[in-house]
């Protein structure tokens, strides 16, 4: 099979390019989850061995990503069928629920309930090389955007911890310089109040040898209007039939940043981020998590105690505000050109 | 004396309203500055019993706000005229140096050397008398923005921590609640890197019972977005002759998006921070602050070791993206009409 023009020894070898230790291992019979709340300064795996597991793993952050939580969520679903064959209806809804924004784990679980619970295990098998191939075609499509000399700004992380691959986003910046050669620098934000962007941008960036300024989320606009920004890529986490889309909180910041300072701004994203059930992004659910990030940090209190808090970990970007949105199937300026695609 | 409407009897009155201890208190021959950077944990004051003492508190931020380090560079000339009287020149050099950005300090600090030394005690007094006067002027002259039911957004921390009686652009807040009895609702940042909205302004609004709620930086523009902020008022470090004004990073990115979302933006400032020596913002010189304070949270790793870092303390909003200026001398839709009065 050589889907997106990349065979499984194509996968493999550019696997092998990354420095980035793989979020998640499979193992027949658990799962090895790469603890991503001890990143940067612990490389730990926890093995899941039950769904459950892969379900607690998804919810407290452990694992995290778009597309990487449907990765995890078929596993999940893989070992439920190995254990608990009778309660697979009851587990799928359940799974679905660990986090409601991003589409991937849905999608991930449905298509897993369409095959024989004896087929499951090679069905996220093939889930997780499918999400590497559509990785790897997003950051070849992507790099079309990257010329030498070029500053571009990233939120969160889109990386090989977050997605296949590469990673969407972060994959494109790390193909046109890992596989392309080509001189660029990176702006990314720390991404507060969940830090992926200090933890595990930083971490991927300098592991991946590329030039890398950290900076807190509100100094984008600072270096926007400098003139410091030349392009902005950011992933997504569930795209609505008309192009508008949910991501990380603060990537509708940056996005109405760039239309000031008309800097182009693209969302990266595979297949699965795509909710063809809904028009618009009104009918996203934004998740709000819990206060504690942010009265709270690494057990030393920053905020009053019993202060109001609110924390939606996504905002909704209008399509309005998107040049264009880079796809394993192309880079697409409209959205209409896109769905024809899919 | 009585200027801007408020007599030495109504400041007493007016500061006893508040429950927010007192940035700084002078005693003749030392200064407790209250340790901000241990809120809302703990309220500790140091003792500073010389100008070094004071300088090195505005550097590490001991104690900070424009308008209150204004005062604090005052006090601590006050205590080189009562020990060091001969060095008073260069002492002065120095203390304006302890952080650039902010107009007032360098402002206060020329006002003290104007004087003679004998004079200086007396002179910082007034001057700090004098921010508490020009401060109620401004709350109350800001407070005309203020209605019922309305929710306002704000950034940093410009309470009574930052400057004078109530504050500027929160003391427009506080006003409208403790004096004119208003309801209103406050979305505070938390301000990274430093959290001086966590850690001051929640707790400047809770201890005043004003209806708040935390939110982080990038999540202004999701409430935006929904409508859900009828104003933005935030306060100032420089502002030059044509309006445009050096903020805590951040002012900018909320004032290009209370533009997106045809949010009314204020800026509310004293005398002291307009700095007439300059015609434009591109003159303003922007501090950078260590590393450390994005890589780093109470002594927790938060980012890879070496990672590289760019950490503007402040951006720099052009005065196109603002609806007026709050001062002592009432509100200004037009920088030429303010700069007539000041």
């Amino acid at each position: 099979m050589c889907e997106f023009g990349f065979s499984d020894v194509d996968v493999r070898r550019l696997l092998s390019l990354s420095k980035i230790p793989r979020p998640l291992v499979w193992h027949s019979d658990c799962l090895d989850i790469l603890d991503q709340r001890l990143l940067p300064n612990e490389i730990k795996y926890l093995k899941a061995t039950s769904w459950l597991d892969c379900k607690n793993a998804i919810h407290n952050m452990t694992t995290r990503g778009a597309p990487i939580i449907g990765v995890c969520g078929a596993y999940g679903m893989a070992l439920a069928a190995l254990k608990e064959p009778d309660n697979l209806e009851e587990i799928a809804l359940e799974m679905k629920m660990a986090r409601p924004t991003a589409s991937n784990l849905a999608w991930a679980v449905d298509k897993m309930m369409m095959c024989q619970p004896l087929d499951m295990q090679k069905t996220a098998e093939q889930i997780e090389l499918d999400e590497h191939r559509r990785s790897f075609a997003i950051a070849k499509n992507g790099s079309i955007l990257i010329s030498n000399g070029m500053t571009v700004l990233t939120h969160c992380n889109t990386g090989s911890l977050a997605a296949g691959g590469f990673g969407t986003a972060l994959g494109v910046l790390i193909w046109g310089v890992l596989v392309e050669k080509k001189h660029i620098s990176v702006f990314n934000t720390e991404t507060r109040p969940y830090l992926q962007g200090s933890r595990l941008t930083s971490f991927e960036l300098m592991n991946s040898h590329i030039s890398d300024t950290l900076i807190s989320d509100m100094a984008a606009g600072f270096f926007m209007s400098q003139g410091k920004v030349d392009l902005v890529i950011v992933g997504a986490d569930r795209i609505a039939k008309n192009g508008d889309f949910a991501n990380k909180i603060g990537t509708l910041t940056l996005a109405v940043l760039a239309k000031e300072y008309n800097i182009p701004f693209f969302v990266a994203a595979p297949r699965s981020t795509f909710d063809l059930s809904i028009d618009t992004g009104s009918q996203i659910i934004v998740e709000n998590r819990e206060s504690t990030e942010l009265t709270e940090i690494y057990g030393h209190q920053i905020a009053p105690d019993s202060v109001n808090v609110s924390n939606p970990a996504f905002d909704i970007t209008l399509h309005d505000f998107v040049d264009g949105y880079i796809t394993e199937y192309g880079v697409f300026d409209d959205i209409e050109g896109l769905l024809l695609s899919l």
